[in-house]
């Protein structure tokens, strides 16, 4: 029984409060959150108690630590974490600086435990059942995938300003998206954006609509579109095309009803974001930590590929501003 | 090169008249209609000649007859084809009057012409497509047909009061697709049926929504669903269950563009009628007709197909009417 | 917060387990079961306590039972436990004999205590959704209800023999969505049947394939179709056609991915079985007992719509024993 | 009545002789090709007759032409055509060379002769509907615009070798695809491309997947994939997102039936090629130039957007060489 301290009792921390509590083999020990209050009132409704993060690390009868905390914290906490002999599930991303994050991989690896990072939708039952059709050989070789992944809506340019910026905020999820389906990291990434969504996401020196292309070595391309604002909802695909054949990933539907009127034929739309969209697989994720932890399996995502989903973040970043190509090392 | 004449140049005529002069092994020579200037107009359209019927079926050039008339010419029109020695397609259905049609098959059968019975349905390529996995075994043995069958709005009562009745005019191409499909005659018909689209259809002794349960020998059984209103267009649809697995073929839509808004995400409609929706079939029924008069393969709808519906359309009417199961002679 | 006591630990117990805990507003404080062992296990995963059944009706501060055990004992323990003053929540059916059900609505009356039946389809978000835009007048007046239900694999013949026959064990949660979607009972049932699928089904007496007809007091129809095998999955759902348009309710699908290949475009297969597909609805189901008898509510499922389902399977067995129509009393 | 000579009887003229002969307000005089034999085949058919491509232009009784030649007559025929007062439909491309197109584009200028080039896929009932759909509003204003464009087979590398490479030869098409759905030209092009499906198409200096993305001078953004090779069919969608939602077109499937079996759910592939999936598109096409013609409507594709496309194609086979972005003049 994996005994599990929860830093960050927000929206995503509750979300993995829930996790934790259900599955068989771990128990919420402690929260902590900079709201005394938020962690007092998660902790009571899963029989834990709210602590501060400093208590949590200290106390040897925790074996793991869930970090939900803001991005700023992340890879401070991670190396505290850590030093004190803890196992780690931190959420994306590692760190807004790829120089700091990579300082963080430095300090972890002294420590020699185990630090998985919270790329959810690797662990979606679509993508991971795309996944798994590419590996079991359906499509043979595969050669030229395509993620589409667009916001519902925009955040506010406040929550911009502070976010690091589309490929950093965003696309983060859908380079390691391509680095899960691809195997393997791109060479070069070239990227174009622009503010159509939101002028003020533009005045705010960022983009809001965006399209980075992969090359890799072998000669496959990847693409990957961004938008801030899908109206109808959290549109969340997946495309690989092989030689033998294509694969695709959709979205998952409110419901399955169908309308069939003067006016045509209408389905639900998708689920509204990613708590919706993507709640069996938070639950998938905190179950393959815990079994990675407890029978020995490997982590499957590491910190090392935060850390190269930053980089392709920052590469990104670069390149839609100088309109260049930017290499990238393997 | 088969010389055919066309009796009946209204909306269904005309839709032949274009296989007939498409097709590259048939000719359109003659055209006929009550309305002289109908006749005139559709053949100078395709090169051929406006004739009256008495002049086609005498004309030794022509060896074949498309019946395009109204029901009630149909049977005998059939018969003094034959007699005059021509190969005939004839519409739907043979007659209103069973035993009227059972006469015309017998004076068919000494004159030893072929006849074909235009169920236009069993050449549409997905009903087709069905039927081809079907005898392919990729369900096993079947066991439970659906079929469901509306049309996009009632026709005028005028009409409803000639027609025969909905289990004659508009259930007589289900009864056909459930042979089609099934490959064998049901032992009992079960209906029931309802006039709630149009309270004037009910007046006028008819009925504009049933549905019919068709029981068989060896223990399978069908349903077919018909409504006279389907307010999004024409809805075909044909789902058969077996032993392996499930067929269905459904409708086809007027285009495959889908939008997704804040609304839902909305596709558009079946094709609107007939017309629409089976003109690929009427082409491929007449290229089946051509097929086994010139390459002497089989009839693939004959006169009997016509009479075994029409016993259908007649036990499911008393069905309808006296609450009890019909038997039929297989 | 409601107390509540589950009797039975088996598989729908445990399902009902899941949910009572989960439930902010409900605890599980016993478990009783038949097998003393299952009740420990089930009780411990959940802080409850295992204990017999009569002492969790004499216990005072058990607000509530769900009847979870075998078919049999169900009426007996709803009087019981509406005898001791608790709310019920009780597993379909309510007694595969229709006089013994109508015996505990009596003695139900006298205790005043409300009596919920767990015919989870109705909590289904796909059904739901299809109510509600009937409800909401989307495809204006209803006209013809179609039902396909269809279980993946037929049970073994020995559960057969004791189950009350398809029609009472089966199509019984199609009666009751049937009375769910037409908002009211029908006036005649007609049905057929047959084994097909396993002769040993047949020589038990029962059938495994079988189409009933609804007819209502306003010329509505409606058709159930049920088999005991379909074996690509689990396959429900709901079609209802009314004035303005149609509703169809789908089945949900394993996941999302498509693959194109040369052997064609495939997808997921449906969900498995009532575990899979129903899992949401057992979730919503008990949030409806718990809102109904914490916030007033009124109970969206009564004993009398367990009734009232149960006539309809009493009426449509004898209607294909007979092959005559069926009354029943609106 | 248009009198039409169609230069070229290969396998596209073909499919242009049927629309012309079909075309209530066209009708084909005279057929030409360098293979007199295949000439005279096709006008037989169509009651036509067989001439020399001089002796068609040289003809008074003659108002328009198809020139369905090889790529490398295009700009020849079409300066001849136009000198000798014909209306004309030509076939994409204008020609391999931009210089080359200019120059016939000047030369047309001084005749006045319409010269509609043929951009097939505008035609498509669905691309058609989208760009209706987008034009009404529907998704509010357009942002991001995804066509990907996958042939089932990739040509033999002879053809290869004498084709322009992919961006002028295959990915033209999608260039005028983007100029028709965004209504404005891009003003600059990044590309990519390998030659992953075949490596003679690399050793031929081609490529066979190729990604290109377009900026617009308002900010948004179109990507066009490309691949040589889809073995399950011909691949042709679109996809625009807007600022009040999506636009999806999709392929035609050979037909609508769907298998469910325990291997899972599967559907019919998408038709093969252009001729299968554009038939309708090529009479619409056809229906549009005759439109223009006699009604004076509007050319709905100029040999100015045949130059256009072709500039882009040239600025995408640079880009993907020098892996830098492309300027385009508006």
């Amino acid at each position: 029984m994996l005994k599990v301290g929860l830093l960050g009792a927000g929206r995503i921390g509750q979300v993995h409060a829930v996790n934790i509590a259900n599955n068989a083999r771990s128990t919420l020990v402690a929260v902590s959150d900079v709201h005394e209050e938020a962690a007092r009132k998660l902790a009571t409704q899963y029989g834990a108690e709210a602590r501060s993060s400093d208590e949590i690390l200290a106390d040897p009868g925790i074996d793991a630590v869930l970090i939900a905390t803001s991005t700023d914290t992340h890879s401070t906490l991670i190396e505290a974490a850590t030093a004190a002999g803890k196992a780690v599930l931190c959420e994306k991303p590692v760190d807004l600086s790829l120089a700091r994050a990579q300082q963080c991989l430095a300090a972890v690896a002294t420590t020699g435990q185990p630090v998985m990072i919270g790329f959810n939708r690797r662990f979606d039952p679509n993508f991971a059942a795309l996944k798994a059709a590419s590996l079991a050989g359906e499509i043979g070789k595969s050669e030229l995938l395509s993620v589409t992944s667009f916001d519902p809506a925009p955040p506010p340019v406040s929550y911009i300003k502070v976010s690091g910026g589309l490929f950093r905020d965003m696309m983060i999820h859908d380079f390691d998206m391509a680095n899960f389906i691809m195997g393997e990291r791109p060479v070069a990434v070239r990227a174009v954006g622009s503010a159509i969504v939101d002028p003020g996401i533009g005045a705010a020196g960022d983009v809001d609509t965006a399209v980075v292309t992969l090359t890799y070595a072998d000669g496959r391309i990847a693409v990957i579109k961004n938008s801030r604002r899908a109206v109808y909802g959290y549109d969340q695909r997946v495309e690989l095309l092989g030689s033998d054949g294509l694969l695709q990933a959709g979205n998952m539907l409110e419901n399955t009803v169908v309308r069939s009127t003067t006016a045509g034929v209408s389905a639900a739309k998708p689920t509204y974001f990613f708590l919706e969209r993507y709640m069996t697989a938070y639950a998938a994720e905190w179950e393959a930590f815990v079994a990675a932890l407890l029978d020995g399996a490997d982590l499957p995502v590491t910190l090392e590929d935060g850390i190269a989903a930053l980089a392709m973040a920052e590469a990104a970043t670069e390149s839609a501003k100088t309109g260049q190509a930017v290499p990238l090392q393997g």
